[in-house]
Formats: structure tokens, sequence, C-alpha cells
């Protein structure tokens, strides 16, 4: 359930006409529901209150400062990976015992900026790594928490690009690995290992793979237990599944209550890492037609929007459904020529969506839905072209969160050299 | 040819050690050589100088203004694509007498700018487009000189995404709607139809699609010009292919030799469009190794560059040679490991290159090869990191030509609401 309805056959984004926004803020253009936002934060939170755990929000899925400011209103807290996003996380004061730090890649200097916040844990994917990580805490003289990632070696039914939970992958250790650090803890004096943490993917839909890696996880943590290890936390990651086109993911209730019977009396803090979850389908791009081209074979909607504003389609090859703002009328005709919805870019593989029943013509807007988790956080400025606006709506009210870029802003960070 | 080569196990960019540079200005590191660039630029003008082509380079390539002025200064054009580039060309006084501007989706105000520039034209797509540009022209009392882009329907040998010239795609126009619009140009009283572009696609090793592009052109303009019609401009694109890996692709030399004749007697101003083979092997991209990490099935070099700062291995399964900056040893043992080169963020498609014979320790520096074109041009923000500084190498001396991005650069357009 998200907040873009039509009313009247109008769109709306809670009580704003997306046309309306369109007009104000120019396109193209990504609109935020708070009450989407905040509402899919909650589901989560309801789900699993029997155990209270540390939802950590996926900062990666849309790292806006406002969004993130909402989610650690609400009581969240933020999973980040980088430097930046600790940035991020200490510009709208999230509380450091609500931040864990993944990544398969933390430097020297992200790893200290971390320590010195104070984070609740580092996820640690690597021995090197953790190595690395005992240096700078000595070197600070300090104790830091860390939670080892688990490769559980599991395939969910995903894009190959976000399965993360297979041996093949860079991510996390084997259970062999994983066992010996906790065995040989004592070679990281600065270390206090705590706990477990798995992530197996992003968009999953069904609960299965899951199960089978917490199922993997209980066997280590009690094997190690039985060897007189403290175990205090486990991180399940995050990525539930969302509706983008005909999925039926399963909901945070249902995922809940096939997970929680498998933490049962376990005494573990639990922690959760969504991102598309809870962002996903609280954004919807609003683009123009700017032409309407029609070829011996195809038909295409040039739009104002593109792959550098949202690489999905073009790199996973992503589902989003695309509406017009002012009808939701897809063509009923048998054998209409099917539509693309194309950017600017000059490249085939810049494309919104491929072979669609769609209508509209020049000047028209369409939005595309689910457009909130992946979809800012993933543009550029290839093609030189300006990253858009971001807005948020709130009831009947919008604000802008992110300006669009200028011209300027393209160039500001180079420097022409005169001699040459 | 490039000036990316190893001394005493060594790899030098032109007089500079690639080590030095990477201590010197961090990484991970855009590092482009002065010498290659211009090189290239040159090879073209050689190869054609018996018809004193417009040689437009490809903004989109790589679109860093010192780089852009490099080639203003050698007698280039440009060849932009958006307001974006208008206003890089304008930044480095590019004459307006030598820009073409070529997009599927020219927008109102891109139009208006590049108009009240002056361009020497557009490539136009589409006959919507037309109408508007000459409505736009007419409003600002300009007649405005256009060459319509022809689709050939030919297939080169390249990435899908990047196949331009198929009568699928969103870009050009078939010859019949091509020849109708020239014969009944009198409807479009503020545009000056003055030639014919094509571009057929992007990193083509052979010349054979060209040719045949190009039969298809002549026989077409041999048409209208039997008709009447005055066509003064041709405009062949770009395209031309790279070494990345093993291809041997056309010389400069060999493209010409093969297109010149063709060109022969036709009384037309020949222009075209290069940009990866301008700047493709003119750019490497140095990035330093944080971990190494050995798993059961595989070895995983974790370095601190990453697909936000170049994503054509992720996008289009671009191979790009990868060796260590200090010796150029591939590991000759047969049954070695295979090792993955891959970045800090968080998904599986974040690699730079996969199943490799490389050997490289903890803090050692790599480079991966011909990152000139389309590397920082197409980078991002993903995961709050911060995108990466460029440098241009002139000899034994190098310079900054674009500042590494800082933490406030990630958010400086964006607005925390205070009172949500």
């Amino acid at each position: 359930m998200h907040h873009f309805i039509f009313k009247n056959r109008e769109l709306y984004c809670e009580g704003c006409k997306a046309k309306d926004l369109a007009k104000e803020y120019g396109t193209p253009l990504y609109v935020y529901s708070r009450r989407t936002l905040t509402e899919h934060f909650d589901k989560i939170k309801k789900a699993f209150r029997s155990i209270k755990p540390v939802i950590c929000y996926s900062v990666k899925a849309n790292s806006n400062l406002t969004l993130l400011k909402l989610i650690v209103a609400a009581g969240g807290g933020l999973d980040i990976v980088s430097g930046g996003e600790l940035y991020r996380a200490k510009k709208v004061k999230c509380p450091p015992e609500r931040i864990v730090y993944a990544s398969v890649g933390k430097t020297d200097l992200e790893i200290q900026e971390a320590i010195s916040y104070g984070i609740l844990m580092f996820n640690v994917e690597s021995t090197p790594e953790l190595h690395n990580i005992n240096r700078i805490a000595s070197r600070l003289n300090k104790k830091v928490r860390v939670a080892l990632r688990f490769n559980p070696d599991v395939k969910p039914k995903t894009h190959s690009y976000i399965i993360t939970g297979k041996k093949e992958t860079k991510f996390g250790m084997d259970s062999e690995t994983l066992k010996n650090i906790f065995l040989e803890q004592y070679n990281y004096p600065n270390i206090k290992l705590a706990g477990i943490h798995m992530h197996i993917g992003s968009q999953i839909s069904q609960a299965g793979p899951f199960i089978k890696a917490i199922g993997k996880v209980k066997k280590i943590i009690t094997q190690l237990r039985q060897k007189g290890i403290i175990i205090s936390y486990l991180n399940i990651g995050g990525g539930l599944g969302i509706v983008y086109n005909k999925e039926k993911p399963q909901t945070a209730g249902e995922f809940a209550n096939k997970v929680l019977p498998l933490l049962k009396g376990l005494d573990l803090k639990v922690l959760l890492e969504p991102g598309r979850f809870i962002a996903g389908n609280s954004g919807i791009f609003l683009t123009k037609v700017i032409y309407v081209k029609n070829t011996p074979v195809k038909k295409f909607f040039i739009v104002d929007g593109a792959m550098n504003d949202l690489l999905r389609p073009s790199l996973y090859g992503a589902y989003h459904d695309v509406v017009t703002v002012n009808k939701n009328l897809k063509s009923k005709t048998q054998n209409q020529k099917l539509a693309d919805v194309v950017g600017p870019i000059c490249e085939s593989g810049d494309f919104l969506a491929k072979d669609r029943s769609l209508e509209a013509k020049q000047g028209d807007y369409l939005a595309v839905m689910g457009a909130g988790a992946y979809g800012f956080s993933m543009s550029s400025n290839y093609n030189s072209r300006r990253r858009p606006a971001e807005v948020l709506v709130d009831g009947k009210t919008s604000y802008i969160v992110r300006r669009r870029e200028s011209y300027q802003d393209l160039t500001g960070n180079e420097v022409i050299l005169k001699k040459l």
C-alpha cells in the first residue's frame, strides 16, 4: 500500500496532484510521500514488535537527508556503507548506538571516523578487514563491537547483481572461517565480537531463502555457544521485496510470522536492515513527454527523464510501472504498436520502460512508479545532464528536499588549465 | 598507441609514475595523458586531411573542461547532446560554427540556448522535433541549419546498448520519412535543411557497417539531388572502436581509406563525431587494493574504486585490462584461483574485472586501462561515495583538472526540513 493513487483520473501523491507538482517544480522530478515512508517503517516495527529489533534503514536505497531524518525521528537506526553515509547519519543526528556499518571495503579513514562517532557495530566481511579494524581501534585506544557477516550460500530468486549470499560473491565468510574467528578472538584484543550478520540479497519475495539462511546461522550460534562463546546480536539484513509489477511479495507481517518462531528462545538482540521495503514505493519519478515518435516498427515516448536519473531499467532490466498522471487509461486495442518510454541520452540502453500499452501526447506527464529506492541514489550526470530535484509531500503540502542541479553544479569542481 | 607504458616494471603516464600520482592525489583517481588525447585527435585529422572535415569531438565520452579545451585548441569542434554540454562548450569558448547538437529529446530551452549561441547545426531525429525547432527558430526570428539523422538499419557488432543504427532503436528516421521531409521543406520556413547525419553505434571495430550505411546515404543524396534538393553536409557520426582487450580495431587511416573513396565527388562538407577513439585510451583509472580476500572458491581484490566511479563493466559487461602499477607480472600458474577486482559497494554488480590472473597485495595500486571514455562521465554518488579526482599529465608535469568531491558536495543541494 502506498499513497500514490488516482482520484477522478488524476494521480495524487497524498493530497497533492502529481501534475501540479510537475508544473511547480519542473521535470524530471522525484516525489516522495511522507506517509508511505513512515507507514512502511511502522509496518516492520509492528510486525517484529514482540522482539523490539533495532531497525536500521539501509541508507543506500535513498539517502536524502529529510527522509533519513523522518526515519530517525520514527525511532529507526541507519545501516551505512561508506564515509559519505556516515556523514549523512551525523547530519540527521542519528544516535550512534543505532548505526551499523557494512561494506566489503571500508577504508582506514572510514573505520576511524565510524569508531570516533561510536557506532553500534561494524559488520565485518573478511579477516584482513577484521585485522584492520582491530589495528585502528587499538591506535584509538577503543574496543569496538563487530558482527561477522556470514555468507550462507543460498540463492534467492532475484537479479544476479543483487544476490549477495552465494559463496561465489565477495560478501561475508563461510561458516568455518567465521567459527574459527570467534574461537580465536583473542587475536583481536580491540574487537568485541558480538554477533553474526547476514544479508542474502535484495528484492526477495519469498521467505524461503531467509529461513534457510537463518537455519544455518542458528546452527553456528548453537555450536559456538556450546564452546562458551557469547553471541548477543543477530543481524538478519534486509532484502524484503516490494511490488513493481505483478510480484506478490510477502508482507512484513508474513515475513515476521515465519522468522520470529526461528528466533524464539535464542536470547539475541535482532537487527534488521530494510531499505527498498521502506523507500521503494514511497517515491515516484515524474517526467514529461518531449516528443512522441512513431516509426514504422515502434512507438517511442521520448521523455525528459533518462537513465542518468533512473538507472534500474538499464542496469538490472528492472520493470517499473509507467502511467500518465492525468488518466490511467491503458489502450485496449490488441493490434496497437507497443511503446517504449525512452530518454534523450544517446544510447539504446537509455530506456525507462519497454513494450508498454500506453497512450500519451507531447507535453503529458508520466509517472514512473516505485522509484523511491535506488532511484536518485544511483543517479549520475551522464550526458552532462543535471540531476533532478526531489520533493517531499506531506498531506496537502509539498517541500523541496533537494534542489535541481544547475549548469554550474556540473563543473563546480573542475579546473580549466589556463596555460595549456 | 597510448602513453601509458611500463619502464623498469613501473607504469608511467607520459613522464609521470602512476604510483606517484596515486600517492600525490589519492585514489580512486582518473589520470589522462595530454599527448595521447591530442595525438588521437590528430590521427583522425590526418587520415581525413584530403577532405578537411569538421571533427566534432563527442563531449559525452569525457566532458572534462580541460580536455575539451585541448581539443578545441587543436582545431576540433564539439558534438553536444544536452544543455549541460552546450554550457561546457561555451565555457571552453568553442566557436559556435564548430558545434553540432544531437539528441532524440532536445527540450525547448535547450533548443533556444543552442540557437542563441549560433551553433553550426542540429542533428534532428524526428518530425515532431523538427516542428519544434522550426517553431522556436521562428519565435527567435532565426533560420537554423539542420541535418536529418538517417537510421540506416545496419547492425554493427557491439553491445546492444550502444547500437544506434537499427530500425528498432529510438534514433533517426527511415529513408522514406527523411526524403519526404526534404521534399516538403517548405513546411519548415525557419529551417535550412542542409545535410544528413548518421551514427550507427559505438565501439565498432570494422568498416563494414559504416560502408553499408554510407552506401545507403549516398543513394538518398543522389535521389534527392535529382529532384533539385541541395545537400551540403554529411555527418558520418562516430563509433570507431578502440583496443580494450584483444580487439584489432581499424585504425583511423584504414577507416579513412575505406570511407574516402565513397565520398569522392559528392561535393559534401563532411563531419565526424569521434569520442571514444580520442578519449578512450587517453585515460586510466587508478585504484588501491584495500583488502585481499581469499574465499574457498574465489579470490577478490577489494579496491577503493567501484561501479559508481566506472560503470562500464557492470552496465555493459565491458572488459578493461587491469594491471598493478609497480609490476606487470601476470601469474603464470595454471591452477591458480582467478581473481575478481571488486569495489566496496554492496551489490554483486560492483566489479571492475572478473576472473583475471592478477597478483597484488593490500596497499598496491591497480590501473584500469582504457578508462578515458565513458568513465568519469558516467560516474555517480551511489552508496554516497564521493566522485574521484581527475588529473591531466603533460610530460613530467601533472595538473588537477577536477577536484575530488567532498562530503559537503554530496549534500550541498539538499534541504533538511526543520519542521517535520
